[in-house]
This record gives structure tokens, C-alpha cells and sequence, in this order.
């Protein structure tokens, strides 16, 4: 893996770039800059001096970083580009080549509108700036260019692959690094390490032994600052279910890797996202929800409905809750549901995953008193005798970091009666705080070019299409848009996804 | 299950009877006495009347018990019997017919010296006292009789068989309660809510998964309370090993029963112990150690050595120390060492069960930076890079009563490095402190007879067995006997029980 000398960030004015990129190069310059020089470049169309530029930073680092921005700061230039004029592209191409690191390795990150992915590429493309240089794997040449992207990747499967056919013009696969900044995350990366540094979990993590699995990313938030207009075009579906969610599942149930290397992760989350199936039309109805949420009361503070918050149409369809019943078309998954949930307004924030495994295969302990054999085993048969799936493990990832297996125990006394109870981990206590944001992590990944925690292109054009036959269906009224209170745990409805297995929702 | 109306003590002055016994009656008789009477009747050779009888255990009985004592009291009786006299037997039968309960049933609580259980059930049953009639069962008879007996049960195979031979010609299996009272305590029975009550421990419970298993009971104790003597003609390998732990190995190791009824667990860890295999003669001196404490210091103070106690021979050969490397020939265990060890006078009193899991198959992580991907296989192959095993789980016994499950999870950071960690459970932190002591959990069993959790017969004898072929080997001075210091962790030589696995020995 080689370092990038030189990092061109289009859209430098912009938000991300002051309270993200420049803290994560900063924090990253620090601790070591790359050989052979290095220079940070912001595109944007204002013009702007390099000082003015340097400045504008540094007074929006906050007090913590701002020795580790100063390391940086000599190596932050400015050119004010309107990349679809070849002659600004020609004169980047002249700046950049005359600044530190110009024989080295660059990366272009693009943090843009999404309709500009596609034209900024061409540009560059035509201008020479990115020729197909792989930027992995043995033999790899010095001077790679890789181009960052941040998501959505498409609004659908069509635009998805229209996307990737635009990158493709000019970039080989390996080139392109699309930031789900979800991957950066430790939990979603612990997964990996759970599921295959132990050997434990893999013999049980089958259909064999798993009744069903659920994920939810549940958040109190509603449109605050001035979201409505860009959410009511989204929804719940392609704002969270769709990419970030649909990435938890895939660590979650990807067969394992031959090795942690990029391809191979990637290889086996793409099998995974292909084989993932959304219900057949004829089982929307029963198999997926989708809600908006009602006025009401959220940690205490009255809130109004997702119809009446600013910048959402009167009548508009679109949902803020959406929980979907999908299966896995594998010979380790077959007929296992994995229910997927996501809402705004809900009670509380978190991301959970909850594996739940099944009942023992035959029942041997709490039998009421006075039931003989033959009446305990009628009585379990026909669900007349309840009995609570002991077996649940609970990944949370939010807002705690932590692993809990919940299992039965005998209560003391002459019976043979088990209580539920459990054990848990958190990583908080083990490790303390964590250090690295998110977006630092992937940002380096992306600067040494390890494209593990990026998403393959593939993979985006599988997740669109299961979240394509949702959103055809939804287009045609099914199932039918329901409301939830806000504050609540969602629609109670969402129950029914549950249907021929025991359980509900977690509460997280 | 019927419940016995006429309890006989054998034995009644000695101390297990003021201790234990009436402790146990009178707690469960201010519960609730059994329908159609109760007595309690106490036999000896000294003669003492009623009142005395009474007076001398209501003197004996601690202050929390005195008034469920004085509820029990009206129902205790006393005669003086030495039940090798024919006549003695005759007037007990004639007592027992006059007293309270005298139509229901009797249980037999023989609180003699082993020599002694023998002849007196030949005296009972030639008496007429002690007829055929199963204690447990469908059409099971009121006027039951059981017999209760506590270990030793023999000393090896052979006098184990005479012993169940005499037993047996006067009683049928199902009328004899043999008492192990380490299987009253609620962890052992834990272990088979744990097991079964779960589905996730099963399918791993095999030797596909389990790479070994090792169950330790520690002791700090000597030979204090003039033990010595009884010690020194016994052994740690015919005082522990050979009952109480096989008993808990049977419970970790035995196939699921069909139910929880005495017929069925017990037939079960029949099979179990049939199917245990002591090391062969030739593997005996690598797969066995027997030592004896030497001079130390335990929890800071100053103790002999164990030829230097009392009641003990200067040259005494009887090891205060064993361990040993067993197998199990089943489909399920085949080639997984169950590693078995105790000792006296070592550096703390704990009682714990290992079930370590194998390796992950293939190891993707903890590979060392700058090393390549065959550089690493080979490493891994060669044994040069230790790899930590993630994943054992734990259950101790005592003092603390718990679960705990280690496994490996990420640590912080940009490298796919793996950490140990464990979560645990706390009996005690759910349930609040143990409420019945074993020994009234057993008794009651008794009283109403549920034999699940006393001995079989052939339970003692494939004990016996096992133990056999080790006292052999002893006795032949193979392996040599070796010394530790008291306070220790046991002779080093112990750790090669390992041989060909990962790992050592826990310390509690």
C-alpha cells in the first residue's frame, strides 16, 4: 500500500471539508507525513489566497487541534476551479504538478452535490488527471489517482448504475473509494473480528440454529436543522435502510473471508448483498411497513408531526419508519428472517443487532407442577405454554458499544425451573473512550489505499436493487402508509413482521 | 413420588445427626409435615429415653433453628438398638408399627461406618423390615421402604460390587438413595439447566469444537481435625477424584437425557462413566501425577509437610495430589483430554470447570506487521507465534458460583488486532445467597423420593473401575510420586498433562 502525496478535496468551501477533512488530515500529519512530500490542495469557485485559505481553516479548528493544524497548515494551497472549464482543469493539473509530492500519489475527494460526481470525472478524465492506475496490489505504481466519493451513490438502481458507469469511463474499480463513514466505525469493524477470531459463534450461525436475526437503527431525531427539504425527497428507506443498514447485515451475515484483505472482504459482502432477497409483491403487504410519525412528545419536549415540520409537503407520502422482513437466499440462511427497522421520532437512539437462536430441540425444564409428561409436551406443542427463547445475542452499536449473551439459568430450590438472565461486554470498559473518529479512520485507509471499509460498486448496485422492489411497491400503496406518535417505538404493526416466530422488537 | 412417613436413623448419636439431619427435618417439617403422620426415630446403642433424646438435640440445634426444632420435637423418638441383635430388630419393628405414620412409608438412614451397611440391611431385610417395593414409579405402593447410605461406597471395584451385591439382596436398586451431598449443591444441578435448558452450548459441545476440558478442585486444608488417619489409608484420588469429580464430569460430558426424570440422567451418566477410559498402564507416568505437599505456607501461615502431620506414616506413599489425563470413548468426545486434578494444602480452595474451545479454523488476525501472508502461515505452523485460545468458557463452582465466557474481541484502532476479554454471571448477584444447604435439598429428595441425584449402582461401579486401573498403577510406583510446597499451585510436572494442546492449568 502507498500513501497519497498530494490530496485535491473539490467542494474545499464546503462543511465537510473545515469539521472533517481538514481535522482528520491534520490529527493524521501529526503523527507522520508521507514520504516524498506532501500537499493538501481545496478546489472550490471562490478565489482565494493560500493564506486567506490557511486562515479560514484555522480559525474553524477547534482549540484541541489547532497545534496539530499548524503542522499541517505549510502544506495547504487553494485554487479557485470551475472543474467543468478544461482550462481550470489544466491549470490544477499545472498547480499540482509544481507543488510537493507531485510525483507521488493523489487523491481526489469529491465532496460534492452527487450530480456532480459523473461530470467531474469526465473532466478529469479528459484532462489526464486520472489515468487507470490500479491503487492496490503488487506491482502498484507510484503515481496512482484515486477519487473519493461521498454517497448517495444513486437514488435508485438505475442512477446507481449509471453512476457507476460514469466512474468506470475513467476509473478502474480499484481506483474508486466510496465512503459509507458507518464502516469507520470500531463496532461495525468488531463484527469482523467477533464472528471470525472466535470459533464459537460460527458453528451456531446458521438456520440451523438461528431463529432470526433483527437489526435497528432507531433515532429520537426529526428534520431539525432545516433537513426536511432533502428527507422528504429521500425517506426512510434510501436515507438509512438502503446503505448503512444494509451494511450492518453484511458483516453480519457474509460467509467468512479468505483473508482480511480488501478483495476478499468485499468479494464476500457482494455475495451477501446478492443474495439477499426484499418479499415478493404478493408478500409486501405482510412483510414490510413503512410510517410517518404523528405530533407528540420525544424526551420530554412536544414535537410536531412529519408532515407538519418545515420543508415537508402537506400531503407527502414519504416515510420516516420503515421495517422490512427480508430473507437470505443462501444454504446457511434459507428461511431465516432478517428484520430490518429504521424511524425517526422513535423513543430513543440506537443501533442494535439482535441474533436470536432458537429453543432447544427438546424441553426438558419448566414443567408446571402437577402436569404429566404427555399434557407438558401437548401444552408446548399448540403455544398454550409460552416459553422464552433463552438464547438472544445482543451487538449494540449505539449510542453503547456492546456484546451481551443472554442465556437460561436454574433458580435455586428443589425445582427444575430456568430464569433468563445474561452476561455482558462493553468496549468502553475495556478500552476506555474511544480515540479515532470514524471519518479519520477511513480518510487514512483512503490516503494508504486500503479500500477494505469502502464500498465496491457492486455492492451499491445489489443494495439498490433490494431496495428497489421496496420502493416499487411503496410507489404503488403497499403497504399502505401508516402513522406512529412521536416518542413511540414505532408503529405497532411493525409486530407482524414476526409472524410464525417468537419475539418482538428490541427496545434497545 | 410419595412422601415418607417414618424416618429410622441409624447411628442417631452421632454427630452428622445433630449437625445435619435434624437441621434438615426440622426445616422441612415447619414447611410441612406429610399426610398420615410423621415420626423420626432415632436408634443407638446407648439407651436413652424420648425426652432425653430430644433435650439433647434441641441443646444442639442453633438459635434460628430452635423453634422449626420444637415443631419437629413431638415427632422424635429414641430406641436403643443394636441391630445385630435379631430381637433388637424385632422390638424397632414393633416401635415403628405403634408410631405415627406407621402405615405410609420409611426411609432407612443408615449413619453407620461403611463396614457396617452391609450387615444391617442383611439384619433389616432378614427382619422383615425392608421388603420389595420400588420407590419411585407408577403404581408405586405406599408402604414403601428406601435406604439411605452415605460414601465411601466401597474402596475399590471389588469391594464396590460386594457391597451392591448386599445391598441388593434385600432391596431392589430403585429403594437405595446413595448420598453424594456435593450433588445437593445447586451449581452441580446448575450444570444441567445450563447444558440443556440452552441451545447454543450443545452443538458445540463436542470434539469438533471443544479442544479440551479441564475440572480442578483445590484445597487449602491439611489434614486438620485429627483427618490424618482416615486420609492416609483413602488418598486424594479415592477422596475426591474418584466420587465428586467424576460426578461433576458426568454432568459436564453425559448425553442429553430424554427427561429429567432419575431413570433417565442417571442412565445417562452410566454411560458416561462407562465410556471413561483411564490412561493405558504405558501412558500412565505421562497422563498422571501424584505428589504430596511438602512444608509451605498457606494464606501466610506456616504448615508441615504431609508426612509430618498427624495420623500420618513418616514413609506414607498416599498422595495428597492427583491429576490425570482422561478420555472419553464416544462418538461426541473421541480424542478430547478431560484433565483432572486435586489437591490438598494448595494456595487456594476453588472448584472450577474449563471447557476450552479450539482455534478458529483459519486465522485471519493478529498477524504481525511486515510479515507476509505466507510468512505468517508458516509462523502459525510452526507454533513460533503463540496464538492466545479466545474462547473458554468458565464455570466455578466455589466459592464464587459463576459463568463466565472468554472470547476476542478488536482493539481500538487502524489494525485488525485482537484482545482477550470475558463477560461473566454471578449466581449470587442474581439470586441473592443459596437458601437450602444441600444436605436438606438431598434429604428431602429422599423423603419423597426423587432419586435423580443419588448414585446408582452402576454409577459407583464404573467409578471404581476408572479408579482402578490408576490405584494399579500407584501401586507399582508409576508415576513416581513427586513432592510440592504447601501453598502452591500443585508440582509443575502437572502441566504436562497438556501435551499436544494449548494452555495450562487454571488458577482459579
Amino acid at each position: 500500500m502507498s500513501v497519497a502525496n498530494q490530496v485535491i478535496i473539490f467542494g474545499a468551501s464546503g462543511d465537510l471539508t473545515a469539521r472533517k477533512l481538514i481535522p482528520a488530515l491534520a490529527s493524521l500529519a501529526q503523527k507522520k507525513k508521507p514520504a516524498g512530500g506532501f500537499s493538501v490542495i481545496g478546489c472550490a469557485r471562490r478565489p482565494k489566497t493560500d493564506e486567506q485559505f490557511r486562515a479560514e481553516l484555522r480559525e474553524a479548528m477547534p482549540a484541541e487541534l489547532k497545534e496539530a493544524f499548524d503542522v499541517l497548515a505549510p502544506s495547504l494551497f487553494y485554487l479557485a476551479t470551475d472543474v467543468s472549464s478544461a482550462q481550470d482543469v489544466e491549470a490544477l493539473k499545472q498547480k499540482l504538478d509544481a507543488l510537493p509530492g507531485a510525483d507521488g500519489g493523489r487523491l481526489f475527494y469529491l465532496s460534492l452535490k452527487p450530480e456532480l460526481f459523473g461530470p467531474t470525472v469526465e473532466k478529469l478524465g479528459a484532462g489526464g488527471m486520472i489515468k487507470f492506475v490500479e491503487s492496490t496490489g503488487a506491482g502498484e505504481e507510484k503515481a496512482f489517482r484515486r477519487v473519493l466519493i461521498e454517497k448517495p451513490f444513486g437514488h435508485n438502481l438505475e442512477s446507481a448504475i449509471q453512476l457507476n458507469q460514469e466512474l468506470h469511463k475513467w476509473l478502474r474499480e480499484g481506483q474508486i473509494y466510496r465512503i459509507d463513514h458507518y464502516l469507520g466505525k470500531e463496532t461495525v469493524q468488531n463484527l469482523l473480528g467477533l464472528r471470525f477470531h472466535n470459533a464459537i459463534f460460527e458453528p451456531l450461525w446458521n438456520q440451523v440454529h438461528v431463529e432470526l436475526v433483527q437489526i435497528t437503527v432507531a433515532e429520537d431525531l426529526g428534520m431539525e436543522s432545516g433537513r426536511g427539504g432533502y428527507y422528504d425527497s429521500t425517506g426512510a428507506l434510501r436515507d438509512m435502510l438502503q446503505n448503512h443498514m444494509l451494511q450492518i447485515l453484511a458483516f453480519i451475515a457474509m460467509e467468512p473471508p479468505s483473508s482480511l484483505d480488501a478483495a476478499a472482504v468485499r468479494s464476500q459482502k457482494i455475495n451477501l448483498l446478492r443474495s439477499l432477497r426484499a418479499p415478493a409483491r404478493d408478500e409486501m403487504a405482510e412483510n414490510a411497513v413503512r410510517a410517518q410519525y404523528s405530533a407528540g412528545s420525544v424526551n420530554g419536549k412536544n414535537v410536531p408531526g412529519y408532515r407538519e415540520e418545515e420543508g415537508i409537503a402537506r400531503d407527502s407520502q414519504t416515510e420516516s419508519f420503515i421495517a422490512v422482513r427480508a430473507e437470505i437466499d443462501s444454504w446457511r440462511w434459507a428461511g431465516v428472517p432478517f428484520l430490518l427497522r429504521h424511524g425517526k421520532r422513535l423513543e430513543k437512539k440506537f443501533t442494535e443487532v439482535q441474533v436470536q437462536f432458537r429453543m432447544p430441540p427438546l424441553q426438558l425444564f419448566n414443567k408446571p407442577e402437577g402436569l404429566s409428561d404427555d399434557e407438558f409436551r401437548l401444552k408446548l406443542r399448540s403455544g398454550e405454554l409460552c416459553q422464552i427463547r433463552p438464547n438472544v445475542l445482543t451487538l449494540s452499536i449505539q449510542p453503547r458499544e456492546a456484546i451481551s449473551l443472554s442465556f437460561g439459568v436454574k433458580t435455586p430450590g428443589n425445582t427444575m425451573v430456568m430464569a433468563p438472565t445474561k452476561m455482558s461486554f462493553d468496549y468502553r470498559d475495556k478500552f476506555g473512550a474511544q480515540t479515532a473518529p470514524a471519518y479519520e479512520r477511513l480518510l487514512l485507509d483512503a490516503l494508504i489505499g486500503d479500500p477494505t471499509l469502502f464500498l465496491h460498486g457492486e455492492e451499491i448496485e445489489a443494495s439498490w436493487k433490494f431496495a428497489d422492489s421496496i420502493m416499487r411497491s411503496f410507489a404503488e400503496g403497499v403497504p399502505a402508509l401508516e402513522s406512529y406518535p412521536a416518542g413511540s417505538a414505532g408503529p405497532e404493526t411493525a409486530n407482524r413482521l414476526f409472524h410464525g416466530c417468537e419475539g418482538g422488537w428490541t427496545r434497545g
